[in-house]
């Protein structure tokens, strides 16, 4: 594997055109989730491009840029034993300058939700992510459906700016127990970790209630937001929306994901269900 | 020469990555100034695509989007005498959709100057060009220097979004009497065509001037303020620049443009001198 910290020296590597390309971008701190988007990567492409950059942009003042797990020495191992050719690590003088040109999220779809707690989030995360796409030139990118509003944001902006990527949507990969990997699961306390279960307790019960013909979306809330009644839990938003991120009122099926954002301690967690 | 309406059609075209592609985007409405553009991209590249597409998003709310001179006969038959392989000549809904991912130009230099009086018209210019590069995946993009802070704008996004593009600056076109090809002077009345010499012959004045050893910008921009002088003549702005757009106060040799923005009736009209 090659460890590559010039956007000159990686687009020297990917010249040959003939070859399909497999991209996951990450920022790092990588956990079985990433590892899933990797392998699924290195199986179906030539060559795969795997990139750790910690992006700011897409850091709001006051979140937990500075804090966010380091793990430079593992994720390389991880890399290698995924069997990524390329591993991208640039610093931030590499990606940004100043005065730049910038990409912006669209007005609504960018500001409910996520976005809502998070404003200027989704912008910072497109910016870097054509940035991204320009440098690697990807056939494929793969994103995890975990962060599902950033996956939708990025395959409309594939389509808005008509690049000529496929963008491939990976499942949720989970512990034993049910928990959503995630590189923010390790600010967790023990007794936080345990309440925090609750979570994908509460997507799985909304599940299994429209398996068994559950179809409005406020009856099924109602029902989610018991399992996650606790003093140890904020909740940001439950929502059922379809695969364009408009808000549902009634289930539709292959087409729905029901969202959940909470906070436990000051650790802020996300996860969903695709049905 | 082949007309192309469609994004998939012109991709489809263009799949072969073995050769120099040369792209020159338009408005439509070509005169010199385009053909120069298209007969610099015919010598340098293996395929020649034009584009003539009335950007709606660079349009400020009352400006002359609606009233922008239309030739389509005429501009196809100069683009078939000019050699160009395709002709992309897209509608709106080809262009966009609702809701977008957006470009935004950067805050200082794209609000300062053009930018001023029109502010998110570069939005719209990036917009469109980034979604044009995307299709087009040109290896050069023709611009003439008459744009001047949309051709530093392009080059800037270049660099920052790491397109593998290079952008080809090409000379201002000019009548015999000086005139600046544009295509709004069709709106000029005869009367005001005569006033309107006095643009280019304010900027000849400058570069006469730098020429001659003068260098103070206050100086020389007193000197074209004075030819300017009219009754008819509205000036939005006289500005001495560096290439990157910076307000100069000493003219920098080989690194400044002197810019004029004015009004004659209703038609803007803009002209600029590299020296």
């Amino acid at each position: 594997m090659n460890i590559i910290r010039t956007i000159e020296e990686l687009k020297e590597m990917l010249q040959n055109k003939n070859r399909s390309v497999g991209f996951v971008p990450t920022m790092g701190s990588l956990h079985e989730g990433h590892i899933s988007l990797l392998k699924k990567a290195r199986l179906e492409n030539d060559t795969v491009v795997a990139s750790i950059f910690l992006n700011p942009t897409q850091f709001l003042v006051g979140e937990d840029l500075d804090k966010y797990p380091k793990k430079d020495d593992s994720d390389k191992k991880i890399c290698e034993l995924c069997g990524v050719d390329y591993l991208f690590m640039p610093d931030i003088t590499t990606m940004y300058s100043k005065d730049e040109v910038l990409v912006k999220a669209p007005k609504i779809s960018s500001y409910i939700l996520e976005g809502e707690t998070r404003p200027g989030h989704f912008d910072g995360v497109l910016q870097v992510v054509l940035k991204l796409f320009h440098i690697v030139n990807p056939t494929n990118a793969y994103f995890g459906k975990k962060d599902a509003q950033q996956l939708s944001l990025i395959t409309q902006m594939v389509k808005n700016f008509y690049l000529d990527i496929n963008i491939i949507e990976c499942e949720i990969v989970r512990e034993s127990d049910g928990m959503a990997f995630s590189s923010r699961n390790v600010y967790l306390s023990q007794n936080e970790r345990i309440e925090a279960l609750k979570i994908s307790q509460s997507i799985q019960l909304a599940a299994k209630s429209i398996g068994n013909g559950e179809l409005e979306c406020k009856s099924i809330i109602s029902k989610m937001d018991k399992i996650l009644y606790s003093n140890e839990i904020e909740i940001e938003y439950i929502a059922i929306v379809d695969r364009n991120f408009q808000i549902l009122e009634k289930v539709e099926l292959e087409n729905t994901i029901v969202l959940v954002a909470v906070k436990i301690g000051t650790t802020r967690l996300i996860d969903n269900i695709w049905v």
